[in-house]
């Protein structure tokens, strides 16, 4: 009765999908971390321990070593205890067909560093865009994947951020369907386009330029903002200044330019609210998009640490509570 | 330039709306909730700390007993932090009017007991009962508020679910408007209503009770359930068995039926998961409701442990990963 693999289900009156991974309550968990950690002799992210994690699909390696040795700088490997699975296929039969499916799809931990304990503010920027164009080059071949609808990528410092292990990380996963609220988000773009006749992030990028209290940082590729309805305290985004609906299309300069400002952020944010847990996450419309959705979708990178617990109010209503209005969050972070 | 009061803004492509309470920066926390906290000499809750809480709105209290003095068993005081307010009135200019409002609402806290530390299985159901009519009351006087389009009743348990303060109260927030989420669910409670000329959570109830696999308990008022796609690990409801839309519509023996299920839901959990943090979430449709949502929707009272971090990938998506199926948290939960 009870399925093998994970599967999707859906709440008919909320209208929402939830995936259920029950593989997932087998995680490890080194749980305490502490900022300067000792790595765990377990740690199967660590080098030396390559034969503790499923074979290695992509690695940036020194010329000349295997994959699943040591050498490496980059390494990606399939999550060991997936949410989605490419091969998910038994469900539950008793239920209204249209309200369950398997949760067939992609999910990859890619390894940032083979340095325990180093986050990427104390990697070089160098290092940092090599973790990108990793991502970059795996994220677009979760897109390119027969059955993928959208790609989420997203990484979890510290336990109460969500992270099971401490050891620097960020995972891909591709869903075989759109999450409601990325559909959502793309319909309201699309509209937006259609009676502006331009990209609404771009058109809100030159008005945060010009107002400047919520502006933070800029370069030549990129602007870091503290969104004007921040959900959450101290919450920003990284935005392409070039009108771009996708991630993977960046650029080798571009990747350098990310790396360069989420460092700098994420060092900030360190200084600032005493090394907090955080989360960053891709935002982008689904993909492969329409060229419609390719003109009023426009990806960011959004970084959010990890001030509080979500409570009552916000189960219960979907709305969130910030005491820390963005302008202050980018006055703070602007030092 | 920056506002007085708490203010409400919209994110004009994610469509959602965030409340900004910089008040409540200021929150006192007494954080580490041990199971036996000795009260804090200070905690604000207690009787005779009275005079350190705003002037109490209405209590259950021995005869002849005054207002803000001891001798109460309930009794609600508007929350010193609010995150929204009656007076809430200046708000920041610059912005796109349509994107941004006073947060006028009403933000009031219910303490359940002069006892500190003790929860809800620790006081009788007859206690309980009387949380749950002194909730409903107030409920109700929110309702007939003018201005307020949805009310919101929760419990945040612990430092981990969101409690600020360890003695156990409850909450209720007025809001001006009624949050997406709630309107979507009453929309399409709605169009089932229409399509199967009944309510859809009527309908549901009498189908979990033939399969069994996620019906954990019921009386002659409520049933509990798991919800066929909980979000998170062990979330239950209780619904009422007679249809009714408005928990403020509650008779005195269905508190009392309410009291004893909720106590019972949370012994479980407290047994079967080493007492965690929870939530415990009113969910109703929007308030004074039209005769229609009267019909299609139907209340329940929502508890949720806290086991797991929201990470990236919830951030990200608006999906959860859960690693316990309902039947399985339903089958424990029976024992």
């Amino acid at each position: 009765m009870v399925s093998a693999g994970p599967e999707l289900r859906k709440d008919r009156l909320e209208g929402r999908w939830v995936i259920f991974a029950p593989e997932r309550m087998n995680r490890p968990h080194d749980a305490r971390v502490s900022p300067r950690p000792s790595p765990p002799r377990s740690c199967p992210f660590c080098p030396g321990n390559e034969g503790g994690t499923p074979p290695e699909i992509a690695a940036l390696r020194a010329r000349g070593s295997r994959p699943d040795g040591r050498c490496w700088r980059v390494r990606v490997i399939p999550n060991k205890f997936p949410a989605v699975r490419p091969d998910a296929g038994k469900f539950r039969s008793a239920a209204d067909p249209s309200l369950i499916r398997p949760a067939k799809g992609i999910h990859e931990v890619v390894i940032d560093t083979p340095r325990h304990g180093r986050e990427w503010p104390d990697l070089g920027a160098a290092a940092v865009r090599d973790v990108l164009r990793v991502c970059r080059d795996r994220v677009a071949a979760a897109e390119r994947t027969a059955g993928i609808r959208h790609v989420q990528m997203f990484k979890n410092k510290g336990f109460q951020a969500g992270a099971s292990l401490s050891h620097a990380h960020t995972q891909i996963i591709g869903l075989p369907l759109v999450p409601d609220d990325i559909r959502r988000e793309a319909l309201r773009s699309a509209r937006e386009f259609r009676r502006e006749g331009r990209c609404p992030v771009c058109r809100m990028l030159e008005t945060e330029r010009a107002e400047q209290s919520r502006w933070i940082a800029a370069d030549r590729h990129f602007a870091v903002l503290a969104p004007f309805a921040s959900r959450f305290p101290f919450q920003t985004r990284i935005y392409p200044l070039r009108h771009s609906a996708s991630f993977s299309r960046s650029s080798e300069a571009e990747l350098l330019s990310l790396a360069v400002l989420a460092r700098s952020i994420l060092a900030r944010l360190k200084r600032s609210l005493d090394d907090p847990p955080y989360n960053i996450i891709l935002r982008q419309p689904p993909r492969p998009a329409g060229p419609e959705a390719s003109k009023s979708g426009h990806w960011s990178l959004e970084i959010v640490p990890v001030l509080a617990h979500i409570a009552g109010f916000e189960l219960g209503t979907g709305m969130f509570i910030n005491p820390v209005l963005p302008e202050e969050a980018a006055r703070e972070l602007r030092r």
